[in-house]
């Protein structure tokens, strides 16, 4: 029996797994606002201990500390376990640990979560324990208790996301300031919304997971980040978001999640958004996430979404959630996941595209580009002829709704072309018909 | 004892109070989602009985409907009674009744809970039972959950909503197509956005009552409808809302709760907001709340705010969570109210101001009127002189931030100047230092 039953007015006990920037936070801001937090979460809180790796780097009560995760996991008094301390193992280790044995886990982690939610929540079940996850996606904001909960009654149509800060930061820098990517990167690494090594971010493999998450409760069918088609924004361009901006679109890294008759669509990479798309205004390192849902209509969800002190307040919000169900017996809805829908392969979803080619400045060779599309059965909505220089000049296409698979056809296409001398970019447009 | 105990796997019974548009969209949105939300709410759901005032009005089977609304307060089977009959009484004494007798109350009546929530919440710890509001306002935007639950941890240091889509459409339309407000009105009208009777939404008072509820939440104080200054957008004009776009803002009626050293300040009104502010894209019939708190940093909650489908959309998302607490002994949240904040007299709230004032266009006219302004301590940021006609002209003047009192103080002595022929309108505006 490693939990001691939970009476009266007693604090409820914490455990953290992690004391960094995220954990260190959220312990300040029950200290701060211990009595306002107290009193919604029905009664007294207290952080028993603290995994870290290195007790003597912390100003901490050295009791508190341990570098024996199981003095928290195996801890009776102990009824929240809150994890913090990010990547893979051995933190999906603990939080299965933990669930097992009964304890509410709080987690602020996207790998995990959106790897192993099945086993997670298995777990959970074995345990008949409450798993929480609010600041695993887009920390401050309240999107995973709005799907799960707040929307229950709706059908989710799409969900389309800004859910990484690093990459709307840098596009937004890119946009305002006309930079390329690599100082606009290199700004927001000396600001610290990017990380040393950027992969993970700009690459689009961080918005993935979060899309994942995110798609698995809004359609209640299980998505893992290798399902999420994912491209980065390292290929575009000022000169690309000059265009969209002269067209009437901005540039964001968006995470779209469709549901249509032949399943799911799942994918994350620069997109063209309208200008007077909610999104749109989302600017600089903020997340926001836009949903469309029957009955409910547009809804969007905007805030900081990652840093020590968002995540923290979205961790305190299930903190508070968690205390009112161990002191009530009530329990959190468990995995929503309720039916198995395919995920599109990319080469068949239906998009707008926006093509940059390099061209020989001939008489006839837009003929010829456009004929190569037409072949696949792509359709154009505008032509712009930009940038002649000598005999070379670019030119930029916007396509009607057209399939993936055909599009990457023209291209085939177009590169064995003589008059063109270079793809320079292929971008999706969200919204065109 | 009207309470059953609930049993096992039987559907929980529920009892509706009013069977207009957004009693038979919440009843639609059950039938066609049903799978989806008793699979969250952990179990079957089902409408036993529904109060009507003209049964032969409907066609819905007779048995369930009836005119007696101690058919449905005294069922011992029903536990959860959803009030959808808007206005004070009777809604508010059937409510009362029904927490008495420990049902769970969902409601989406905000004159009711923006008045009387403690008599509310205080019945509802007599008889044990929750109330859940989230329908009250904005709709289908989770604001309620958001500031009582996600948001726990955090101290709310503003908020500011557009929070009556009526009255967002109309200076849309005012803003977009030029018109003045009366031809606006005609046509939200026309478009079903605007009753025959406006008043509620052009006035402000359907706006101050939503603004009680989120304040309340927001600041742990109770706030009552009559607490708030209210002011409605009547005497907008085509002419202000162009000068404020030349000017970088936009004009959106704001419900804004503000604390500081010196208590609550509460307030509907017409504002000038800067127009990269995220609420000035929030255009039409849509809503939006901006939160600013602390650690969370800003936040934005954006959806329809009103209808039969969003406001049912938010009923059905409170269906769950009652159903879920009923089913494992869980309870939400009471009362969030726990001290005693003062809200400050307009007169004492400062914040910028535009003064659109008519004038003789001779010298020495503007030395005159910033004398007067400058008398009370109001100091001005820009001056434009604008549409002389003869000897007329309009003078458009931008304060810093003063108080309320000295700028009335200013307009009082500018009536007594010859040189002012009208004092056009005084808006304020929000982000003025």
């Amino acid at each position: 029996m490693s939990i001691r039953e939970y009476t009266g007015d007693s604090p409820l006990q914490i455990g953290l797994l992690g004391f960094g920037t995220v954990g260190k936070a959220a312990e300040q801001m029950l200290e701060e606002n211990r009595d306002w937090i107290e009193r919604r979460a029905g009664g007294p809180l207290a952080i028993k201990r603290i995994l870290v790796r290195h007790p003597g780097k912390h100003r901490d009560d050295a009791r508190r500390l341990t570098v024996d995760p199981f003095e928290v996991l195996d801890d009776p008094d102990i009824r929240i376990v809150v994890e913090v301390m990010g990547g893979m193992d051995p933190a999906r280790h603990y939080i299965l640990e933990a669930l097992r044995r009964g304890k509410t886990v709080i987690t602020a982690n996207k790998e995990v979560m959106s790897s192993c939610g099945q086993e997670i929540f298995r777990a959970g079940d074995v345990g008949r324990a409450d798993i929480f996850f609010e600041a695993s996606v887009c920390g401050g904001i309240p999107i995973i208790y709005a799907l799960k909960e707040s929307l229950a009654a709706n059908r989710i149509r799409s969900l389309i996301g800004i859910v990484n800060g690093t990459t709307n930061y840098i596009l937004s820098k890119m946009t305002h300031e006309g930079w390329d990517f690599a100082p606009a990167l290199e700004d927001a690494q000396a600001k610290g919304y990017a990380e040393a090594d950027p992969s993970a971010d700009v690459e689009g493999h961080d918005a993935a997971r979060k899309l994942a998450i995110l798609a698995s409760i809004a359609f209640g069918s299980r998505v893992t980040p290798n399902q999420v088609y994912t491209e980065g924004i390292e290929r575009v361009t000022a000169r690309d978001i000059q265009y969209a901006r002269e067209l009437g679109w901005s540039v964001k890294l968006l995470a779209i999640a469709k549901e249509g008759d032949e399943g799911l669509e799942v994918r994350v990479h620069p997109t063209f958004l309208p200008q007077d798309h909610p999104l749109a205004a989302v600017s600089d390192a903020f997340n926001a996430i836009y949903v469309d849902a029957e009955p409910l209509g547009e809804a969007m969800f905007y805030g900081r979404g990652a840093g020590g002190k968002p995540t923290a307040s979205a961790i305190l919000g299930d903190v508070v959630a968690a205390a009112r169900n161990l002191r009530s017996g009530g329990r959190a809805v468990s995995c929503t996941c309720h039916r198995e829908l395919s995920c599109r392969h990319m080469s068949e979803v239906s998009t707008g595209y926006y093509l940059r080619l390099a061209v020989f400045d001939r008489p006839g060779v837009l003929a010829r580009v456009a004929q190569a599309l037409g072949d696949q059965g792509v359709s154009l909505t505008s032509v712009l002829q930009k940038l002649t220089q000598g005999d070379q000049a670019e030119l930029v296409l916007i396509t009607h709704r057209a399939r993936e698979k055909d599009v990457q056809a023209a291209v085939a296409e177009l590169r064995q072309l003589a008059v063109v001398t270079g793809i320079l970019n292929l971008i999706r447009i969200e919204g065109v018909v």
